[in-house]
């Protein structure tokens, strides 16, 4: 908690994302309905597969924020459900193929496709929704929005292959970690704030606003996501608890631990990101050198910090339901680490 | 071989590629700079991969279409360099993908990157360079040939999930499998010859025209492929013989075969597509019954029916060096059979 990023909203309760979600709550219905349309195929395995994880209690945090932020514009148009949807199928196609990539089995508190269904199956899902995706963005016409979202497309899988190199190699320098959530988790979440601004026909210096407010919260987004995975409980995580852990994936909490280790400490990670130490007692070994080296506190810290840039990165637009809305959004994500 | 499609071309020599890939040489080599450039990641794992599959000997077929397309129709400008370029990244994409979904170890005569690399980078490097295409597309800045790609992609990802569910399945007709290889072949052959025409401005009987031309070109291409996978030799094919097989793929021989088997034969079919005959005297049983039943060559008859169409498709166009090019181009895919 720091002065400017308060834990308790100014509504002086807890922050959710009540107020984001009633803000757009019409237009995320008929966001869904896209969603739900343009999933459809003749091939009766890809509705459902993609249903499966579409229709799954996913968050539609993306979208959420594309319409949030048409509204911060006074956008009176519907060109962005479509962009929402588009949003949404590029998220679901890269959490398609992450579960293959990280042979992952829970995801959302679900068993995962690639589980039910097979690797192949999910592959190729995801390679339709991907697609389909980009005929969404075609047929609302902006190549402008086409070169935003082409381009985070094309971010987001060097940013996944950039962690797969990585992957296991506890030496990763911090700045490389955050090249990689940059690019695999912020650069959508940045994307899908900026079309906003594009449909709304705004001047670029708020395009340029908008971005920097998603690619922020995104950063600070998965930094608390990867604080989480050590210390929350699977029901809260609605996945499995550890998972980074066991998978050797080198997350800040990680980075920091070994960086601040002596060699004992530096030792024990090495083996675990190689996959040495997957008992129980081995993750909460690990959860009591990421708390007492400071580890988890500091990666809060940092997620803290990209959480007051993405607010300070509305500061130049008039208050509104929408802008404290979309500053309660960034409580939110911060909050859900405490 | 049938009175119209002649083995030999009218120039008196086996038809060969080798007047197209004349016709379109300078351009090929703008081409693959434009390939070269831009698989170019600060991600080296990306080119590393990515120039594995497709500096390793690709006929550029497709590349090759759209640019022998735009030289029928005079097309003066540069735009399809870039276009072509996409053209191939999706191939290349969708070739990387298939290799993990078939789990395949050998591709063109090398081992496949799936094998090298594993599955992960496979599906993420297909990714980029997917994502990759539809940037290269909207620098192109045209809306309708990106409704075209966009479309064929999205397609070819639904006749991959097609086949996928009906592997195995050797009670597949031969109708659903022509829908299944016209959605995972026969698409991007079409779309990369239709916007050719785009580019060079041309009227719509005219993209229907060169998209009838690669369409029934890719089925033919693809039906001469699932022959010589049963008649081939491995040196010939750059891949495993029998792997079609193997993999309980089931093609259009095998499904004439089984059509028009006893029962004891369907019962061999039936076992082999679930995997439970795979040696090679398993495999030389599986070729014989292919000829004795004239399952081999009525594909092959399919393939020239399909051939044909291609070449009757180009009717419109006045005769010039670039229709001879296209039209022996379909006459050597299927002379690859013989």
């Amino acid at each position: 908690m720091t002065a400017t990023l308060h834990r308790i909203s100014p509504a002086g309760r807890e922050p959710s994302l009540e107020p984001i979600l009633a803000l757009v709550a019409s237009d995320l219905n008929q966001v869904n309905a896209v969603i739900l349309a343009r999933m459809q195929s003749d091939i009766p395995l890809i509705p459902e597969l993609a249903g499966h994880l579409i229709a799954g209690g996913g968050k539609r945090m993306r979208p959420m924020l594309t319409l949030a932020c048409a509204r911060l514009l006074d956008y009176p148009g519907t060109r962005h459900h479509k962009l929402a949807a588009s949003v949404e199928f590029i998220h679901t196609a890269t959490l398609l193929h992450d579960d293959v990539v990280d042979g992952s089995d829970l995801r959302r508190g679900k068993r995962t496709a690639n589980l039910i269904w097979g690797n192949p199956a999910s592959v190729l899902v995801g390679d339709f929704l991907f697609s389909r995706s980009f005929e969404l963005m075609v047929e609302d016409g902006s190549l402008r929005v086409l070169k935003i979202l082409s381009n985070a497309s094309a971010v987001i899988a060097e940013g996944e292959v950039n962690q797969l190199t990585a992957q296991r190699q506890v030496e990763t320098g911090e700045d490389r970690y955050l090249d990689i959530i940059g690019a695999k988790t912020a650069a959508l979440f940045a994307a899908a704030c900026r079309i906003a601004a594009v449909v709304a026909e705004r001047p670029e210096a708020e395009e340029l606003a908008l971005d920097a407010y998603g690619r922020n919260l995104g950063i600070a987004f998965q930094l608390v996501d990867d604080a989480i995975d050590y210390s929350s409980d699977e029901e809260t995580m609605g996945k499995d608890v550890g998972d980074d852990f066991r998978d050797g994936k080198v997350t800040l909490p990680v980075i920091l631990a070994y960086a601040r280790g002596d060699a004992e400490q530096k030792k024990f990670w090495r083996d675990a990101m190689h996959g040495h130490r997957i008992t129980d007692a081995d993750l909460a070994h690990a959860n009591r050198l990421l708390v007492e080296s400071g580890a988890i506190e500091d990666t809060l810290a940092r997620a803290r910090h990209y959480g007051q840039r993405a607010i300070d990165a509305l500061g130049g637009f008039p208050a509104s339901q929408a802008k404290a809305a979309l500053t309660e959004a960034v409580e939110f994500a911060i909050a859900r680490a405490y």
